[in-house]
């Protein structure tokens, strides 16, 4: 490859990277409106789709995953208790790190508002091959992926 | 289209949407240690793309572009301008909101801390088909698009 052909192949990676914020500031007011006049808020959301997604998690695997801070984390998840979606197990492998559960309530709260997110979802990529979609979460993946490694080694 | 086969291109294009966070977050850390020792900051390098993008900014459209306070955009710049990257100039539009402009001071060192970036990003992508990474950019700026679109609606 020419050092041309190599640069606007880091320009087509770029053009990726450039797309995602914008999507997700309007993925983000999707979610938001689906909320309005609900008690459940964004952050109760993202901790209760992570939990349906990956099992029970204690708060400071939440955190990294959010990329926000334990206390930030608690926080939600004590407004997450108090509205009965989640309950708090002791955890056999961190005895001071208990494990947050996902109630039978909480997961038909997240799987109810889910169902109209992916509603939203299929109207709005309605124009969109399947193919194509496949491929652009494929690629998201590599390039996270790939970009993790390099991070682990720096 | 069946109810399922709906149903399973929303699912499609959710996994697209379930990449976003993983990406910007080692996208963010690679950013941050391409920064390591440099007086410009996460929130500069953001204001100093923004200004080369699209040319001089209000505080205001750079906040919305951000997502963030115009408070907070204001300590940037006001960063950015202390270490002479932008500077300030009256808006012929609007006597009250000053235009933001990047120094050539500011375009040089954006320039080159994005040369980094892109020769990061050509290593990580360097197993990703082009077509493949342009079909993403647009599979993501469609939903992006669309998502505003229905937003502007509710």
């Amino acid at each position: 490859m020419s050092d041309s052909a190599v640069s606007e192949h880091g320009r087509a990676a770029y053009a990726v990277l450039r797309q995602v914020r914008p999507l997700t500031l309007q993925a983000a007011r999707a979610v938001t409106n689906t909320l309005q006049g609900e008690p459940i808020t964004m952050g109760i959301r993202a901790v209760l789709e992570r939990l349906d997604d990956q099992g029970p998690q204690t708060v400071p695997q939440i955190a990294t995953w959010l990329d926000v801070s334990r206390q930030a984390v608690q926080r939600v998840v004590d407004d997450a208790h108090a509205q009965g979606h989640v309950e708090v197990r002791a955890n056999p492998a961190h005895r001071r790190s208990h494990l947050i559960v996902l109630t039978p309530r909480g997961r038909d709260a997240f799987q109810r508002l889910h169902a109209d997110e992916l509603a939203t979802l299929e109207m709005v990529a309605a124009e969109i091959d399947r193919s194509d979609l496949v491929t652009c979460a494929r690629v998201l993946e590599h390039l996270a992926d790939a970009l993790a490694a390099r991070n682990r080694l720096i």
